[in-house]
């Protein structure tokens, strides 16, 4: 496609760079912005390099934070016994929204994936085992990864490496999702729904 | 949701105000945006600042444009004696794109929408009734909008505005798609295509 302009070309290639934007949808979020008031621009800009320049992680969990330190690591109404593994910050959130889990976290930063180049030594296993070791609190790691293969890898890793320690380690139970249909489940989650059966109560 | 930073929840708050994003894409972008190198943010804070605060308008169409003039009201390949109507630069980019079209533009800027107080007045119909009654060259006016209630009303405007000018006013045909099923097309565009039946040859 020719552009009527180096500025919108740039742009939109720019825009494009992004996860799942195309050229196609790159262009129409430019065209919005120049018909929109030139603040609108402004703002989002602003608000991306300061995110960007000045954003930290939490030196314990390596969470996304404002501080040295994230509000869930400082807060004394946390249970700091229960230490909840997991892939990304975004995955941080998604448990904090089910208010079920009240203890505190570990930001790995990714999964093994061979495939990608991304080794034990690319993610924070080596700070997670070390934050156990100094602590004296932590009694229990819950390993809630993606149920993939990479996810599976990591986790098995995290506890061949934790099996010597005295803590429990647990992982996020896989099922039938809650308010899913039993004929339209997948094999390999129906059949280990079955396997990993619990008691009715 | 609840944001571990509230510089990821501006920067959020601030992509979902585009078109098509919603809260959870935007999360997603500004995550990724974290991972990625810092240079890359900066050259997309960049290129959308750059754009906004230097994108100019074409004096003579109305496209989008790095000089008051653009590339092609200066050419002298084009014909200046038709002139195609449009809404918006994209679709300028559209028919340039099918190179079927070697004439001129005129960028509207929208289409007479009451619903959304978008008036004639809003619109570059006077500088197009002034550009037409100014120059001699103006044969043909090619009236390009989309086939929606507002580009016809506004068709139907503009045709009422130039109707006692001598030069012919066309508008863009209309019909069954290439490639496109009888089967699935809709009924008004399958009953038009058949009453704005061609003939054959």
């Amino acid at each position: 496609m020719e552009y009527p302009s180096k500025l919108i070309e740039d742009a939109v290639n720019e825009v494009a760079k992004l996860p799942g934007i195309g050229k196609k949808t790159a262009l129409r979020l430019v065209l919005h912005l120049i018909k929109e008031n030139e603040n609108r621009t402004l703002a989002l800009t602003e608000a991306l390099t300061k995110l960007r320049t000045q954003i930290k992680f939490c030196k314990t969990c390596f969470n996304i934070s404002d501080d040295d330190e994230c509000a869930l690591c400082r807060s004394h109404r946390r249970d700091k016994s229960i230490l909840c593994v997991v892939e990304e910050s975004n995955d941080v959130m998604a448990i904090e929204n089910t208010a079920q889990f009240l203890g505190v976290y570990h930001v790995l930063g990714g999964v093994i994936s061979p495939i990608n180049g991304i080794g034990p030594s690319d993610l924070k296993i080596d700070a997670l085992l070390e934050r156990i070791k100094k602590s004296v609190e932590t009694k229990e790691v819950i390993l809630a990864l993606s149920p993939t293969m990479e996810g599976d890898t990591t986790a098995f890793y995290i506890h061949r490496k934790l099996k010597d320690l005295p803590i429990k380690v647990t992982s996020i139970a896989r099922g039938v999702p809650v308010g899913g249909n039993l004929e339209y489940t997948d094999e390999i989650t129906l059949g280990r729904s079955i396997t990993g059966r619990v008691l009715f109560d």
